[in-house]
């Protein structure tokens, strides 16, 4: 296997993704080709021990930032990380791409250079999403601001086989946001996708509220990208501010402070249930071949975790699963239809 | 002043309902007009001191529940506290209505019975919503899941003029909910709110993002009422879970069981922070005539609380500065297609 890393994107990058990138090939045992500044790519990698072979670099000079924007980046930055690295994915120099740069324009670069699984009319942005009880995944976490039902019904499809496939959920249950449980409830878009989910072959639970989001109830929770990106900042906005509280209370005086010294090994057990260094990335679901976007602020184990994650994407052949599923359901469909 | 109470709304009517009232008689001096039952409301009212005049019953047997479809129950339940009650504000028996009942009937009812404020196009649902800088104003928390760009800048109008005269905000600011800070950010609805919202008279400070809502970036949060209701529960479901992780690390030994016990005040006081039952209830925006949700499971404190806020409603002359308000952007919108 060997798997195609933008070593330009991202807050750390290049020295923290390149640290992450030795880590993974000693630890995984797998082969790497990096794009980026070569000669800064090489002064980072003399710094470590791994076996030679296992990294290679391909050259690319330019680098596409935050401040670019996505669409016209990828149409003009033919010589930045991203773009080669894309292209080079499109070409098959590598099973899969890795990339903590511009969410953006990995999205738009996915699109139109990798392009897109037949039968999925829209790529999502997903989020891992730690829960009270474990791991879901929010899918669309940013992509699509105006969805349409069969959108949603297919990021049904893709994060259903995504859990079941990677992180190992048997029969994952699919859950689409909505302001109440009630199958009448909700705007048109909602409405109407519930009806196609639950003619679907997926383990659709229903509407699911805001409250119960954190609390785990579905292993997929399904949203357009409008409202799944307000799920995701909002709930990093509601852990930043309960913890500023805590934080707040634990050092108004001197008992509170004791009181937080001796719960200090807990809180930190806790923290890092809710850290996203130990989950890595989150997959790009919808094109042709898999792609996972690390967090923009990884450092080396984050970005190892993301390219951990980006092997289980390859190794479970989520890609092809995705297209076996899309054609049971459509011939689910057309039975129904009949 | 007279407030019209729907004295069998909410989990814990009338027993809790009728003590929230009388603390209210004698804590504000005003005048109440109880609606339901008529024995089962003397029977409670029997246990309490206060000035015998100030509290006055209007019969009505039926009750709406939560399990009624709201609107259906507006026009069939004729003889129900909330319609009674409703009936009597726009019959001016009263300067404002309260109820801890079902909220889609309260808004239905609102809109039949009162009737909207002219050049108002929807009623919207409000939450008083906790931040780490204090009260913010969530409009709407869940009544038109659908919208209009108008809508959303009509909201941003009535939301701002409750802050400023109820909660005492001077000068409020207004953000818009978005998936980004960037004016071309967000979905069609959004993007065309933007433009009028920017040349209305508000204190619009622009997009806010999921991610700062919880810091108190914006006194007034602009949704429609899918987003909205999704922030708002997704906001409790996030509390509820925080605080679930951090009782389990307090439990987990005896050193976190101790730190925990030193730590007890302080949480305490942070509790109380979030506690619905302080803010006691949210505004009914877009009607004729004030009208307050009380929360559906509010206890005597909560309720009472709840009519303080309606007291502040009717005093502020909240309605008359929303008419006059919406006169002004009218007059600004005309000069700008000048």
């Amino acid at each position: 296997m060997r798997i195609i890393v933008d070593a330009m994107g991202g807050d750390n990058a290049p020295i923290e993704i390149v640290k992450g990138c030795v880590e993974a090939v000693n630890e995984y045992g797998i082969k790497l080709l990096l794009i980026g500044k070569i000669d800064i790519i090489q002064v980072e990698l003399k710094k470590y021990n791994y076996p030679l072979g296992d990294i290679e670099i391909l050259d690319a000079q330019d680098i596409i930032t935050n401040d670019d924007e996505p669409a016209n980046a990828i149409r003009r930055k033919k010589d930045s990380s991203m773009v080669v690295g894309l292209k080079a994915l499109a070409e098959g120099l590598g099973d899969g791409f890795i990339s903590a740069g511009s969410t953006g324009a990995l999205l738009a670069g996915g699109l139109f250079i990798v392009k897109r699984i037949p039968g999925i009319d829209r790529a999502a942005l997903t989020s891992v999403y730690p829960t009270t009880k474990g791991l879901s995944l929010l899918v669309d976490a940013g992509a699509n601001v105006d969805c349409k039902p069969e959108y949603l019904s297919q990021f049904g499809v893709m994060g259903s086989v995504y859990m079941e496939k990677v992180m190992k959920k048997t029969n994952p249950t699919v859950g689409l946001v909505n302001i109440g449980t009630e199958e009448e409830k909700g705007n048109q878009l909602v409405k109407e996708a519930y009806k196609m989910l639950k003619n679907s072959n997926l383990n659709f639970i229903g509407n699911i509220e805001g409250r119960t989001i954190p609390l785990g109830e579905a292993d997929v929770i399904l949203a357009d990208g409008f409202v799944g990106n307000v799920i995701l900042k909002l709930t990093e906005g509601m852990a930043i501010s309960i913890f500023s509280h805590l934080k707040e209370a634990f050092m108004s005086n001197t008992q509170s402070k004791l009181g937080a010294m001796l719960l200090k090994p807990k809180l930190k057990e806790m923290k890092k249930i809710m850290d996203y260094r130990e989950i890595g990335g989150a997959p790009l679901l919808g094109t042709r071949m898999p792609i996972v976007k690390a967090h923009g602020s990884s450092d080396s184990l984050a970005f190892k975790n993301g390219i951990r994650q980006l092997i289980s994407f390859i190794e479970k052949e989520v890609i092809k699963t995705i297209t076996d599923s899309l054609g049971e359901q459509m011939e689910n469909q057309e039975d129904i239809e009949e």
